[in-house]
Order: C-alpha cells, then structure tokens, then sequence
C-alpha cells in the first residue's frame, strides 16, 4: 500500500482483513516479532493452504508484510495499514465530535434567545 | 456496550460491523448528525428491512445508537466504539513497534560486540 493519501478501495481491503477473527488472531501473534507461516499455521488448527490465503488478505490490505528471503518464508506486522484503519476512525469521530459540538452550540444560542424574549 | 475494558467479544462485533462496506457508508452518513431510519435507507437502494438489519450489527457492536423518543427511530454514532477500535489497533501497533525497537537494540549491542571483538 501506497504511502499518503488512503483510497477507499484501500479502507475496504483494511477493514474487509481486520472483519475475520482469524485474520485478527493472526495479527495477535505477529505483534510478538515476525515469524514463518508454518509457525503461524501450527497452532491455528487448519490447513497450511487456508492459512496462506487469510496471509494473501492481510498483505493485500496493507497490515502485514511477507518476505522470503530464503527457504522459508516469514511475515510481519506493517504498520503503515494499522495507521490508515485508526486514521479512517478517528476522522469519523471527530467529524461526528465536531457536528455534535455545533448542535450544542446553536440549542445554546435558542436559549439564550429564549431567555432573553423572556425578560 | 459498557465502558472500561474492552471484550474479545465487543472487539469482534466491532470489526465485524466496520468489515461491511453498506455498515461503513451508513457510518459515513451519520458522521453528518443523527438522522431518521428511513432517510438514511432513501439513498443505499436496499429494502428497509436491510437497513435495519445493517443498523442493529452497528448498535449491537456499540458504533451506532438509535432511540424512538416518538414516531420515528433516529440513528446517531456512538464515539465509544470507535475509540474501542482504534484502542485495539493502536496496543497492536504498539506492542509491535517495541519489540521491533527492542531487536533493533539487541541487533546494535551484537554490532558493537563484534566491534569491540575485532579491535
């Protein structure tokens, strides 16, 4: 995934991996230091292929990297993706935070007007 | 969903609700301030019955609040569930980007122990 601006068809594949509490499972481990798929796969109790393919949806949306040096490949944690997904919910709720402070601010202005009539 | 620390449980309703792009679009929407049920399904193109669905994955994983103070259900978002999520998402990162600091460290003390050996 490209650094910078994030498109929404990035946002989808982001929360489409982050959805599966495998995929989530998977991330649980790899915050622990990089490891190989077989390692991955051993105590996730299915196959090696279906492993692979959960790993093919979090490299696609950007949350992990994998490399194969050599023999063996390994995965880890990419962090750029964990930065857009927190990115797309935090500008949610401050958007929302900032509509809510207005509406706040206008009923407060009604009752000022209110009082003021009232007098 | 109730404050404090959060469930395994809440956290998978979360991210299974944020994991459809129909749920993502409806919260879209109600970053704009609370609106009606109906006004929200007007432009998604799906029966009401599916908006309604939709609405109580989000309510149930705690991103959305609707109420019926009268004839009409209102829908709003719900902050706490996004600060949930984004929790979620930024222990992971972190907790990834310490132990990537702390290789780092052990990678620059075995530097230094081969240059102290070598001299």
């Amino acid at each position: 995934m490209q650094k910078g601006a994030v498109k929404d068809s990035d946002i989808h594949r982001i929360f489409h991996a982050l959805g599966d509490p495998t995929r989530r499972s998977i991330l649980e481990r790899l915050t622990a230091g990089p490891i190989s798929v077989s390692q991955l796969a051993a105590p996730l109790g299915m196959t090696l292929a279906a492993v692979v393919q959960h790993l093919q949806v979090l490299e696609e949306s950007g949350l992990v990297r994998t490399e194969k040096p050599g023999r063996v490949r390994t995965c880890r944690i990419e962090p750029d993706g964990f930065s857009a997904a927190q990115q797309w919910l935090e500008d949610r709720r401050t958007l929302w935070q900032k509509r809510f402070d207005q509406l706040g601010e206008l009923l407060a202005d009604d009752d000022e007007e209110e009082d003021r009539l009232q007098k």
